[in-house]
């Protein structure tokens, strides 16, 4: 596909070139279109229908768009404008230089561009950054047939004609109406009456990800905006709710990988960008690892006594660590998707609890079977009777330390999200570093009183 | 409100109840008829209006479906089951005990029993799974007048109107046109004319998955299913699609932390699913910790006369481990959302090697001078001037590791997908065992060579 593009683009067959890209889908053309050179790039755009180009556009990356932005006239620019979604502006100006950014907001007119101006200002996270203004609104006393007749001369302008909202004078929020229950009732039928009045809405300043889960929850297609004083401002669209829950799953799957979250896809971040997202955690947890050299340290005139005790350390540490981020990732997922909240803190420490019982219990017999059975009396490994207590001090360790790691993984998410932290950024990483000290600590104090060191 | 609703229930002021429940929306009365005694659950669901009874019950938990079959009349159901949509009867069928979903079943007409069994029959990974065949079909030769009179005639069961498809007689998808056309186009316009031809559609047996992340590229709305002869079998609509999303995050996560993954929510999970669910990996990662153990016991003798090198175990075990698991996890989701592919493994090899060289020489260079001028020269923790070499040791190993660690955490997901293998098995606790290992035996055999033991 790229390649005939590619080759149609050499021999100058524009016409053919438009036909083909014609038949394809925006998403698809703005794929293929990253593939051929930057310099064609504009020549390629040109030959698309405008609307066509509009959406390719939209779907485009950004420094792709930079680069046509910068090729285009004043009058190209414009053209391009008063096609695009006016969320999708606002998003395009985000990701430009300064520059660029006022020349775009130029090409509009004065409504236009207080409106941008208002959607910019929104903070990044909030409902009010993804949410676009044009919806159709629609007053009480209007008929089905009035509705459609409105539908009919500004639907083609608005990005979801599926769900109109009924507004007063004073643009308060009274209820909406699908195109559903227009298609439904006769035509004559008064809005006020067939409107539903029990209106799912999100306020400006909500919490993107928590107006995303709200999607989810009553399987939304659109969602109102509203300012303090609940007057309509704008919609969120499904579209943009389905990227908000894939961002927010990778922003939680990085973090918790210890790494901080980008925005961009793997192959659009640089080397240097990727290794500034990555180095902060690993300097971090490498310093913090200093704790457990520690540890070891001051027990070290003991281990060099004992030195069977060492071969232990990275088993109990790594079952300890994998306990953990068990707990922790399962809880940190179930507060993102709301199923767990603070007040089901002791709650969710009882579950931990008794599962971290069977799990500790399981895996100490199985490593006790596994040490006595396989190592000291099949393969010998073990070289004296007094190993027995040896093996007595891991598998008390073992038992020890899957509670306690459990504990703390399930419980410092939770408290975390109540001081305002991050939960996701407790995850296996953070909690592994306390944990393996926790164990060692575990480990060196079962050790000292069994074997009497 | 779960408190007055209680109340409500028990001064049996049904009246009010209703009304009160009737204006909440169905999701949440399905929360909070959660709260209420088992016993008085029917009750409650008898006092709904049918339709809304229907709604509430399609987003309940399954325990709660299956009291209220359990204390359905024959009729009740058959009420239930026709007010209902067609892939949440199915969905809820296969949540049953095989006494019940017979119950269901035969109170189905012949040929919605039909339509139920194909549905069933689907693999539960597939598109068909998660289709619904309750949708509206055009003919070519329609004009948009009659489109709009079939609409009004079988809008009201149908799941999703807003787009139409277009069969011919063998029920062969030609095309589609929304709603929206429709509306914007004159009465008279045929179908055939205004019908969009480039239309994107799944198969029966297409990974249900991948058709989620086409209603992310494509931002749709609905998504045609068509059989191995292109015949259109049903539609899957947007909110399935965000439920798969938000389920394969989920299920990516899990299997990342070690945990094999569950369809059910936290507390929906009993303490015994839990621990099936998190012991495995337990187990294995507890046992494959054997070779690490091993790899130890043999170096044993030399550690005992270079004993300091103990205590840089966990922190080179750990870097190790984070390098490894930020690059898997990485890679896993861009796999995930489809960012890469396994033609992409050089590319990603030769990016994840960049990234690596940057980190490791600023990790063992941070970590030299922590070791050099802080506790060599400043607190005097090294007792003697060999144990410079000793840091040599640490550093060089820290630089081969990271390196090494961030190699395989990349190309072990890609290849494990090539063949065949879940790529997220492959993250963080499987690929932290392998590093642990090759971290070790690079760390003794740095050692080696610079101690010369």
């Amino acid at each position: 596909m790229e390649k005939e593009i590619l080759e149609l683009l050499t021999e100058k067959k524009f016409v053919r070139l438009r036909s083909m890209l014609c038949e394809m889908n925006p998403a698809d053309i703005a794929i293929v279109l990253e593939e051929i050179p930057d310099k064609d790039l504009p020549i390629v755009f040109r030959i698309l229908p405008k609307e066509t180009a509009a959406e390719v556009f939209a779907y485009m990356e950004s420094d792709m768009q930079k680069l046509l932005i910068e090729a285009f006239s004043d009058a190209e620019l414009k053209a391009m404008v008063d096609e695009l979604f006016l969320d999708d502006t606002v998003d395009i100006i985000e990701e430009m230089p300064a520059t660029l950014a006022k020349r775009i907001i130029k090409q509009t007119d004065a409504e236009t561009r207080k409106m941008i101006n208002r959607l910019l200002a929104y903070p990044d996270n909030s409902a009010g950054s993804i949410m676009t203004t044009e919806y159709i609104d629609l007053k009480r006393d209007m008929t089905v047939d009035e509705a459609f007749e409105k539908i009919r001369r500004v639907g083609a302008d608005a990005e979801d004609i599926y769900t109109c909202y009924v507004i007063d004078k004073s643009r308060q929020l009274l209820g909406y109406v699908t195109v559903k229950d227009l298609l439904l009732n006769s035509r004559d039928s008064i809005i006020g009456d067939i409107m539903e009045e029990a209106v799912i809405s999100a306020n400006t300043l909500d919490d993107k990800e928590a107006v995303a889960g709200q999607f989810e929850r009553y399987d939304l297609m659109a969602l109102p905006v509203v300012d303090t004083e609940n007057r309509l401002v704008g919609i969120v669209t499904f579209d943009d709710a389905i990227d908000v829950i894939q961002e927010a799953a990778t922003e939680d799957i990085d973090k918790m990988a210890a790494i901080l979250p980008s925005d961009k896809s793997y192959f659009k971040t640089s080397v240097f960008s990727t290794f500034k997202a990555r180095i902060p955690w690993l300097m971090l947890l490498m310093l913090s690892a200093t704790f457990t050299g520690a540890i070891i340290s001051s027990f070290e005139s003991k281990l060099t006594v004992f030195p069977a005790l060492i071969a232990f350390i990275p088993m109990l540490m790594g079952t300890a660590g994998n306990c953990g981020s068990q707990s922790s990732v399962t809880v940190i997922r179930s507060i993102s998707l709301g199923d767990i909240e603070f007040k089901d803190i002791f709650r969710v420490i009882w579950k931990e609890l008794r599962v971290a019982i069977v799990c500790s219990v399981v895996l100490a017999v199985v490593n006790f079977i596994k040490l006595v059975v396989i190592d000291y009396w099949w393969l010998g490994t073990f070289d004296s009777g007094s190993q027995l207590l040896e093996i007595a001090v891991v598998c008390v360790t073992l038992l020890i330390t899957v509670i306690v790691a459990k504990f703390v993984g399930c419980s410092l998410p939770i408290a975390a999200k109540k001081i305002g932290f991050d939960p996701a950024v407790m995850a296996s990483p953070f909690i592994t570093t306390i944990v393996d000290a926790i164990s060692l600590l575990i480990y060196f104090t079962v050790a000292s009183s069994i074997l009497n060191i």
